[in-house]
């Protein structure tokens, strides 16, 4: 693979200015590298652990008014597993409580002779009920089958300490007895879970005052959520995926600024991204710790990239640390030479500019067209990346990119912005979505007027791409405060976000569209992620804007 | 179980003089105990690596000739596996060309971008092709589900060398992968086994001159039995149990004397067995050395115990170790008094003298009554146990137990042997059984002519009990030789374990039965052991007497 990506930035040096010169230059980031590394690694929180004890047995309901159709219902204490044989009882569920990330240890202890073979034990450990009560196999979803949490055990000596391996986030766990040997007899003597977060509950932002129930819930929740993302990076899920993604980082930083204010996890994550980009300059979309920090190879996402300098402009507004800024300026100023080379002469931003289209996250929502949203984003970004150019006295760009900004501005104003109807349209169909209105008032492109005119007019419409996630109703949820829509802004979050409460989350899901709660973007929602980074902002509009949130 | 097993000493204590003596004593070893576990200790020998990689891919191919219906065939060299996508070939089963015992270890290499999810692969290491190729579940086996070699790993990195952590004993590997993210690739790029034993093939005893093909290939097979049971301990079986039984220690150490020749390890299992013994000084029948010796509770056999005598003798005898069988003097003596309390008044061994019969293994014959063979054993033990005495000066003992020995035969004679139909009968029902055979001509009962005649009126009957296991087949062997049936010992020894090497044993089984192939004591034959301690004595008998096996 790495072969074939040198050749694409080849293919790609020729047909782009920018990229030409990058290669030129070899790897772009040489000399500073490992300078970035080390800081990522000096960065690097300690994690604080806590044991946690399940607080009883519970039962699988199926209930049709429930979460996906399950719900547990508390059933026995502990004492009717640890009292008994585990042959007499080969089944059961204990419940935690609460979300966690980390380690799971049992105890078995010899109750009758001695143990004279190995026991079989499968051990199923789940963030939301339906994962114990959807067939697993045959393996139907597009992501990796090794993603559920199920892990058979072959134990070969009992009354020791056993910890499953793997690090697990749930709530939920599953014992099935699948072997043992008959001549001697043994029970579960006692099991905990030793959860780890970098995050720590004392440093936490006391809820502004006049918050409703509904927003307290909320907010709970949502720094729960944060809570367990927040590992040596900010995880983009603690149960699947567990890496570092941009688009995370951005949205974690900003609940984590209004809550936990523990900044230098963001340092370490800007640095490590910056560390890891590809050889061209250009950020790597996601990147991995272990077993030594590696990015996704070819994984290039542009509206990513992007929102990496809107990062680092929020970690220098929040800590004022300048070092930092000053050494990570070359890479926010890569990043926007590297979009400049997707725009036409129009000054309209074309993903398919050097043949097929290049990946853009914004939504998971299947059939939504991007080019609009790019757009904005651009500007968003040019404009966030102007402020940091000012911070950092660097007034030719800032300049530059301000002019830039407005020039894209009016062109999508011309390109995408239907007068008439009060929305901007995207792609060659002219399609209607809310994310394009979104990007369009983030980025100025609608004023204050427009843009609640295009919000309310996508609102009212029925055939309308609406998003599909939690990330995306974050920039919903924003557009609405920056356009003055309030009420709506307070409505949707609560009527979003607590509608997962309302089903029972201990944590945001990946994924959570009402009207479908078995969606999945890999074909199988057991694998969808039910603690994700990308859902914990209400913490940051509730602190952020109390006299919305919590008037 | 301990306090269970205390009051039951407790009980046998108020009935049997000796055991009152014992119970009075406290711990009938306590100033010795620690002594001979650090003997044991101090004799355990090391393990020598040896790395095998494989031969190639085979296939399963179905064929009622082959033995359980299943037989391997060669198909690919291993690049076929290596050198492309684990995806594209998902399935496929490796043969090490050997059986080898210990541990396996794989290697998989990124191919195409970067890895973003574990994987999971399902294992299975197996002794016999049909171990590969017979439903595991539901599982109807009486001993655990998880001595099966099937290990599912979740494996979270690749790109390092990962070992699977139980150890495993066979020949073929089966490979599933059962889950991989689409977003990269990979392949097997390597794989081995580092196989472990105590037994050194640089100081085996060379084949005597004469031996046919067919006698140097059971030869081979045998001395590959026991050097992959020759582990720290003497284990019955590497695959399953891994543990050190009397029985099978006795049969190990007569082969050892005869091949590799490699003493500590006997003296070892010796004083372990010895520091393990129970309160009242009786044996028990097993000791697992993890995760700290100790016993079996509750594991006694009297015969196995008694077995342990003569197993001391045959080591003084190979080695002169005086001291060794001084220490364990002690241990010897207390075997016999415990077993001169199941006498009744007629000299007969008795079982259930004091209550539910005591446990007698012998054989896994069903329905085969052991009271004429343990009558047999018992005189057999007290006539070795007689010779250890002598060698150590003992004269009290050696006159006494040779006395008792005497009175026992002639009560067998008298009580069991009908010398009408010239066999000894056995039980309430005067059940006829090779076995009894076997013990009344090991033990003098029978002399070389009425052995001879009892022996051959067994073998022409239709309705008799014939051993089932080849740890019965070895005294069978054994009595041959003794009454002099020298054609019918070899050609029994050729029939037996030349029928398994027949079928492609690369080691000696635990269960043959060449009428019934899916012969099992565990009621599924998969979990029968395919690599048995107690089958390896070709090779004693064949170095013994040459004149019988090799001329």
């Amino acid at each position: 693979m790495k072969l074939s990506y040198k050749i694409f930035c080849a293919t790609l040096a020729l047909l782009c200015g920018v990229g030409a010169m990058a290669q030129q230059q070899g790897d772009f980031y040489a000399s500073q590298r490992e300078g970035w590394a080390q800081k990522a690694e000096a960065s690097k929180p300690s994690l604080t652990k806590t044991v946690y004890r399940p607080v009883g047995l519970v039962e699988s309901v199926y209930d049709d008014a429930a979460f996906q159709n399950w719900r547990m219902v508390p059933t026995e204490p502990m004492e009717a597993l640890y009292g008994v044989s585990l042959k007499e009882k080969p089944v059961s569920i204990v419940d935690f409580g609460r979300h966690m990330t980390g380690y799971y240890t049992f105890r078995l202890k010899t109750t009758h002779r001695t143990q004279d073979a190995p026991m079989r034990i499968r051990f199923t450990f789940a963030e939301v009920p339906s994962e114990l009560n959807t067939p697993l196999d045959p393996y139907k979803g597009t992501l990796s089958r090794a993603w559920v949490q199920d892990e058979t055990l072959t134990i070969e000596q009992i009354d020791c300490d056993i910890t499953i391996p793997r690090r697990l986030a749930g709530r939920y766990m599953k014992i099935e007895l699948l072997g043992a040997s008959p001549d001697f007899d043994f029970r579960m003597e006692d099991m905990w879970f030793t959860a780890q977060s970098s995050a720590d509950h004392a440093t936490l932002l006391p809820l502004p005052e006049g918050a409703s129930e509904e927003i307290k819930a909320i907010s709970e929740v949502a720094i729960e959520t944060l809570h367990e993302c927040m590992q040596t990076v900010y995880e983009d899920g603690p149960k699947r995926d567990m890496r570092l993604w941009i688009g995370d980082l951005y949205l974690e930083q900003l609940a984590n600024i209004y809550s936990f204010r523990q900044h230098d996890l963001t340092k370490r994550c800007l640095y490590l991204l910056a560390s890891l980009a590809a050889e061209d300059g250009r950020l790597h979309a996601n990147v991995f710790e272990r077993p030594e920090p590696h990015p996704q190879y070819g994984s290039h996402a542009l509206d990513y990239s992007l929102i990496y300098n809107v990062a680092l402009l929020e970690y220098l507004k929040a800590t004022n640390d300048y070092e930092t800024a000053r050494d990570l300026w070359v890479v926010a100023k890569r990043q926007i030479d590297d979009a400049k080379g997707y725009l036409t002469e129009d000054y309209i931003f074309d993903a398919a500019r050097y043949g097929e289209p290049i990946w853009l996250v914004f939504d998971w929502r299947d059939g939504y067209d991007r080019s609009a949203s790019i757009q904005g984003l651009m500007i968003w970004a040019l404009e966030n990346s102007s402020e940091l150019a000012d911070m950092l006295g660097n007034a030719a760009e800032a300049k530059e990119w301000r002019k830039l900004a407005a020039t894209m501005r009016k062109a999508a104003r011309k390109h995408l912005y239907d007068k008439k109807q009060g929305v901007v349209l995207s792609g060659p169909d002219g399609q209607i979505s809310y994310l394009s209105q979104v990007w369009a008032i983030l980025s100025d492109i609608l004023n204050e007027k427009e843009g609640q005119r295009a919000l309310n007019t996508v609102f009212a419409m029925d055939n309308v791409i609406y998003p599909g996630a939690p990330y995306a109703y974050h920039y919903l949820i924003e557009a609405c405060v920056k356009c003055g829509l309030h009420e709506e802004a307070r409505n949707r979050l609560v009527e979003y976000w607590g509608g997962m409460v309302e089903r029972g989350a201990d944590t945001f899901w990946e994924v959570y569209d009402p009207e479908n709660e078995a969606l999945s973007p890999y074909n199988f929602f057991v694998i969808n992620s039910y603690c994700h980074a990308w859902s914990c902002t209400p913490i940051y509009f509730i602190q952020k804007y109390p006299q919305i949130f919590c008037e």
